[in-house]
């Protein structure tokens, strides 16, 4: 049996067994500071089997059996939670939504996972449960503050790790673990349930140890609930594909000078190797984007994360990270007019970066700076830190979305890793761009909202009008077949195109074209400009289902050379070169 | 000649007659207070030369010669800012956007207006310039902090006052006249060149003595502008009209206790009058928002102000009004934790009026709770300026437009002014809500955007998939006929419909239709939930236009009966009964 499918990729093995061999794996690392709580064997198998009944009772689950490590910032109903504070610890008793949701699809929590104290830090060093140690050499960093998810995930052990994402959290450690890590825009994925860090800057993120994976459970996660007042629905017009050739935004060589010389160069091959895939890249000016990111921490919005805690550590529990405290505690010392202030800047800032990526698909960056050892950040705990958070920290505060992907390795082998950053809303296009990045021969889906359209003329892929359907963010689902009632023909117009016309069934014969999914406002605009004689209408599919697609007027398909006998345009098309 | 087009209403007398009346008008009712800085009449008259100039050279002017006053906290280039504090006065270099777009549309300024000093008030006394006295009454107050505007509009010297409304300025003075203000949603109308007042909740605002002139005005301003990083467009989903049976929310008698009993009388005879025009009113519990409303001053937000004018004002300037100066020196003490808190709590008040307002078209409110003295504000001058903001405070906090205009008047024949609220961006529908409220017979356009469809049968207004249209917020537009290119057929469709059906030029005959224009997003819908054998195409019309309309299949036309003899689906559906 197999317990699971996510994205393209079958996991095996059935949910109990594969429990059984996470918990080998488990004892076989040895690595408890991963955990602050790890669950029972016996309960988590339970679980497992639950879901395998659920699975035998006929229930469809997309992520049956699928391992999950679950950042200690975020509520699972009848465990602690405790922020990597224990003197904070509440027994949750409502499990956060997100989490919610893949239960519901049939993942199993294995446990929760350390971080960074109060999701404040990216080095994963910041715990009394310990400093997480990195998957592969345990003397350096594992990143962080989600840092225990990442690693449960980088050493096998999870299928999945959720983490939170502020100002790096959920990238930065899959940056130095060679992972995927997905901040889709915020309120996409609900943080109800999650300790806020600054709350109104929060975004749960997942690691997967690759791009389908991790966007397979991001679907699931994603969409409103109305327990998180921040939550967001997609828009009406959101882009649901990158365009054929993206056009990316790399920065200029003095934007890069925060870069560690080894991350340096693997930015550079990487990008080298971007160009190379038919994506072209092209320098801007970053530095106001890098700029904004210091309103994270050196203004006074750091006094969202003193609202959330501060008055808790106020009462200086002896667990607290003196770093952590040191920060939120300061960040009890700002004013209201300073945060006025502030705001006021971060709004600037959003319409500057705006017109800094104008025309760009996405914006390609290095995710972190370097990868430090534990005792270099042990000794400089606040300096390396802040370094390592250069490309993430504005993310947020600018409202973008990021897909966190390995690059290429260093010169020496060790993991390096890349961010391709969109605007709000434009998560698939950033999926889309990473996966071309990665090699992978198709993208995962993360939105499936939109309409279906069928096409059979211009606009098909390699055709004069397809630029059309690229504008709109349309995205390719695939070749289709009509049923046999319908008959095509050539049109008089200029370019040629088609005349899909409804005769009746059997009157015609299955005519190949090219289906699209496309936004609701870019349907009603693709509607707007549709010259005359063409017809939008509905088209019954030979796999029984009817779609939107072209048709013509009445006068235009009497006129017209009847070319059924090709069965698509390109044949057609082919037949007169 | 006649000047100026403002809605419907034409504007009489040339540009250069109407400056020399409106400066007669202006000596003879003798209120200085009004202005701050009234133009020389030379310098106005010579600006009203060049509009008639400019339409004289041919240019399309929808506002030439219509006579403007500006709120002194908006930039006017040449001619000094003050914000009502001489102190603070700064000559205007640039002209601020909503502004400039007036004066390219054919408009004058007449000069800059009194307000309650910063805009920081609601009663029009807080000034070192005068307290502006009332139209009608000048023992009265004028209401503000839009003061000088509202009163040069009622007084008739100008034909369009603008102001500015953080927490009911462009409201209150409206509802105390007896005219119109306009709040649209915030960003619609840029602030790039106002003062701050909450540079978060800042809207700019028009006064007129009636909607059609208001929302014209409105138009002309609408639409981004680059300088001011909150200013925002019409969504791809924005609905273009309201409801034929508007369902109204009201408050409930217990949230109306803060209304002074001639008020409280005018209200609930309004809401008859409303309920009597076949528009539908249900009390809510509006508590959630009264309590939102505090949010403003009570606690951390104001920090805004302090953000804006806080340092000028701890220069102690002789001419600072001691109660303005009260509460922002105040808004200078709140914390950054304190400001994070209340955003939270703001989140969450935005969700839970949503929720309060789902299903209904608009909420009906009284825009202020009485009509003061102002000796007796003089005695009061926060607690009464309090009370007088509870039904207008939140709006701008939760993102709600608002159409304030004339109720029915008070047993002793004073204005009440009651508002239309509507979620951000439904601004068309709190119109056509208000217009319907005035008894007018159509309702001003405020949103131009969208696009137009034609339908011939089953849509049409009265018919019964005319709900559809409705749903995704269509605006009707007009009757229309197509060229005579165009047979007309009966379907064997559930529910009856019509196939339009385009033979080509002189082989059908005019067919009458309706036309209505919809979002992007709303056309999208609708198309994707086509039903065959119905089809949108390019539909000729007899007036030279071609716009997306209802066509049918080819097969469906060639079954279907001819009607075209009767001229429209209608006059067949009358013959068949």
């Amino acid at each position: 049996m197999t317990s699971g499918v996510l994205g393209n990729i079958e996991v095996h093995g059935t949910p109990t067994a594969r429990v059984a061999a996470a918990y080998r794996r488990i004892a076989e690392v040895d690595r408890p500071e991963v955990w602050i709580t790890l669950r029972n064997e016996v309960d988590v198998a339970a679980d497992a089997a639950a879901v395998e009944q659920r699975v035998a009772d006929g229930e469809s689950l997309p992520l049956a059996g699928v391992l999950v490590a679950v950042k200690d910032n975020i509520d699972v109903a009848g465990l602690p939670t405790t922020a990597a504070c224990p003197e904070f610890a509440y027994l949750a008793e409502v499990t956060a939504a997100a989490v919610e949701r893949l239960v519901a699809a049939g993942a199993v929590v294995l446990g929760k996972t350390n971080l960074d104290q109060f999701a404040t830090g990216l080095v994963g060093t910041r715990s009394p449960y310990g400093a997480v140690r990195h998957a592969d050499d345990p003397a350096l960093i594992s990143g962080g503050s989600s840092s225990g998810s990442a690693v449960a995930v980088a050493l096998g052990i999870a299928d999945i790790g959720i983490g939170t994402d502020t100002a790096g959290s959920g990238r930065v450690p899959a940056a130095l673990h060679g992972i995927v890590g997905i901040k889709a825009t915020l309120g996409i994925i609900p943080a109800h349930g999650v300790v806020p860090a600054c709350v109104d800057y929060d975004a749960v993120t997942v690691f997967a140890t690759d791009l389908d994976r991790a966007v397979a459970v991001a679907a699931v996660m994603a969409g409103p609930d109305t327990r998180d007042p921040r939550s967001r629905a997609w828009p009406a017009d959101v882009p649901l594909a990158a365009p054929q050739v993206p056009r990316l935004a790399i920065p200029r060589a003095e934007d890069l000078s925060a870069l560690s010389q080894p991350y340096r160069d693997a930015f550079a091959r990487t990008v080298s190797a971007v160009n190379s895939t038919g994506m072209t890249t092209e320098e801007v000016d970053i530095s106001g984007l890098l700029d904004a990111a210091l309103l994270l921490y050196d203004g006074a919005i750091v006094a969202e994360r003193y609202a959330a805690v501060g008055t808790f550590l106020d009462t200086a529990p002896a667990s607290a990270d003196p770093t952590v405290t040191a920060i939120i505690k300061a960040a009890g010392n700002t004013t209201g007019p300073g945060f006025a202030a502030d705001l006021d800047a971060l709004a600037s800032a959003k319409v500057a970066a705006a017109v800094t990526l104008r025309g760009f698909a996405g914006l390609l960056l290095p995710t972190t700076t370097e990868h430090p050892s534990i005792a270099a950040v042990q000794a400089d705990p606040v300096g390396i830190n802040r370094r390592m958070g250069t490309y993430t920290n504005f993310c947020n505060l600018l409202d973008m979305a990021a897909i966190a992907i390995p690059g290429l390795p260093t010169a020496t082998g060790g993991p390096f890793g890349v961010m391709v950053v969109t605007p709000a809303f434009a998560d698939q296009v950033a999926i889309d761009i990473a996966a071309r990045i990665l090699g992978n021969d198709s993208a995962p889906t993360l939105i499936e909202s939109g309409t279906e359209l069928a096409v059979f003329g211009a606009h098909l892929r390699g055709q004069p009008l397809h630029w059309q359907l690229e504008e709109i963010g349309a995205r390719f689902t695939g070749e289709i077949r009509t049923t046999d009632a319908y008959r095509l023909t050539a049109l008089d117009t200029t370019p040629p195109k088609p005349g899909l016309v409804r005769h009746g069934p059997g009157l015609g014969a299955p005519i190949l074209g090219e289906l699209f999914r496309i936004s609701a406002a870019g349907l009603g605009r693709f509607l707007a400009t549709l010259p005359a004689p063409m017809a939008l209408t509905s088209i019954e599919l030979s796999d029984g289902r009817s779609v939107i697609g072209f048709a013509c007027t009445y006068d235009a398909a009497r006129a017209a050379t009847d070319i059924t006998s090709f069965g698509g345009w390109k044949a057609y098309l082919q037949d007169q070169n």
